[in-house]
């Protein structure tokens, strides 16, 4: 299996509901470093998995939906907590829909799954990784 | 499938059995900086695949135990050679077994496979992955 | 000279004021890894520029000042921007304090600068350094 | 499953062919930062995956055959790109070759497949895994 | 003193002349990760030392200069090394002609030195740092 | 001023004396992984600080004297404390010694001043830097 994978990031406020998330509960933000990697069986014809520039612009075209936010704003993700993995499983969801819409060019529909990582320290991170 | 990792490391002296380890086999030392990753295919209740916080403690507890040690001195390792890949794998069991005791709290069972990876240096590591 | 750098991190949401900022006028937020490095001309009687756990715990001790918060509502810092170059003299000027109270040991004292590095990102980072 | 990891670079001069490619069609350069992981299920008699030293040194040739090279120019790269992809299983088949002719050692016969990874920049990287 | 560093990266192919060089005479190539950090004893008006988007794309456009080029082929280049260390002197030049000719705003005049780090391997780096 | 750093690694055991050192006071280990810095005012004929392939071998030679050691054991450090800090000294002395030798040429003579920087682990590290 062949892969390749871009990184970006995007930072933002948000607060968790739960005991579980101690003072994570209170207003709060994080920057997220995000490792997008797309997977394929075989190479196609020009010897790629995907146009690194144009993942590139995918990807940041999708963190910019978030960057800058307080997803504690956004009416999308009421009563959700967006953690990390949540996000990975978001950023996976709006990816995989701009790969359908050929936005990564006809040649992306071969890419097999995805993988989406948010480091969101030097000690932790989350991903989300699924067949398409 | 979801992930979270967390990282941590300890530093511990040892030496090793046969030729094949060249000048490792003389009593030296090294620093493991060590990812635990966490796997399940649905996040739990509160949208996370584990606690990160207690997911930290845990590891932190269990590098504890070998941390600031000469491991040719530990009775239970006598007679193996405490390679990275074997320490890998004994973290891996010391998890899994703080897991199945409820450590990580009663969500945490729905974990299916740990992942742990030690780096030994800017340029090798190794890792341990299986199934709970 | 030599130095001593330990590493730590906190998570904060904040929003800044003035056009310069762009879209981070908006509530945001933000990871931030902070490298605390400790510098004297000697070492000391232990071979040491200072305890490295005790600057380990003076560290955690002071950015837990600051994590999980939303700076936009800490009084101390109304009407002021907490950039991350702010937020690095911040921390400067209360590690400085805590080591004129001898929170790092007499020892430390000996210490004749700091300097405060704060990654914001795996692209951008901002640092105070100054003589104590 | 266990793995264990070496890392070293190669630097090369090369230009692809397609549109798709866009700047990258002139002649320009990388280095490639790699990764090649060992896999297997049990680890041999020593208690490794491979002799980590061998390991190295096997990378270490395998990538100067490549290294200070215009890829351009090696004729059994004609008419191919050589993208980051396919250099990731350039270096797959030559490693694999490498243990199938035993300069890993008899126990490295144990490895079961292998991941190389390329890393181009500190924001993209490709590779390749494959069982032996 | 305040400090904000940026980062991009640019991969060109060039060649070296000089017995010292080695194998990097032949015609190879390297991609370059570059820091940018801009210093200054107070912060502006607004708490920063430069604002990140706009030394961002300062960084970039110069770096655009050079990226996806044979650099020799470049006739301001003609019998001179385009070593590391050259590199860094050339950008660290660039930027401070732009910042004299306002394109990082007024108030980025106040910035009183650079240093420009390129990062050719995860084992090799220069830099060039001066006074404005 | 322009430098040029290149990065190794060695592995020890040790252990420390005084209280202050905690369970580091028992017999441990370390991987170092070491950033040698060399700087100059003005680039040689070549266009270089200094010729990285050469330093990379001094640096590697100089590591090697201490790789795979138990430095409890080692005469000269009888009765000191190797800690993180001390070691970057002792790796200073030796490589200023091989350049006042010429092992790194005679160009190599124009080199001010050296940095060396112990990376002990992923959040922790030590440096002296000092004029030759």
């Amino acid at each position: 299996m062949y892969t390749v994978s871009v990184r970006d990031h995007f930072m933002v406020a948000h607060s968790f509901r739960g005991e579980v998330f101690g003072p994570a509960q209170r207003l709060h933000g994080a920057t997220f470093v995000v490792d997008l990697e797309f997977r394929r069986s075989e190479l196609d014809a020009d010897g790629i998995v995907v146009d690194i520039g144009r993942a590139t612009e995918v990807l940041h075209a999708t963190l910019a939906q978030l960057n800058f936010r307080n997803l504690d704003e956004v009416e999308e993700f009421q009563g959700r907590n967006t953690t990390t993995e949540f996000l990975a499983r978001l950023i996976f969801d709006r990816v995989a829909a701009a790969i359908a819409r050929g936005e990564l060019g006809d040649s992306a529909r071969g890419v097999r799954s995805l993988r989406v990582t948010l480091h969101e320290s030097h000690v932790a991170r989350a991903s989300y990784a699924a067949a398409l």
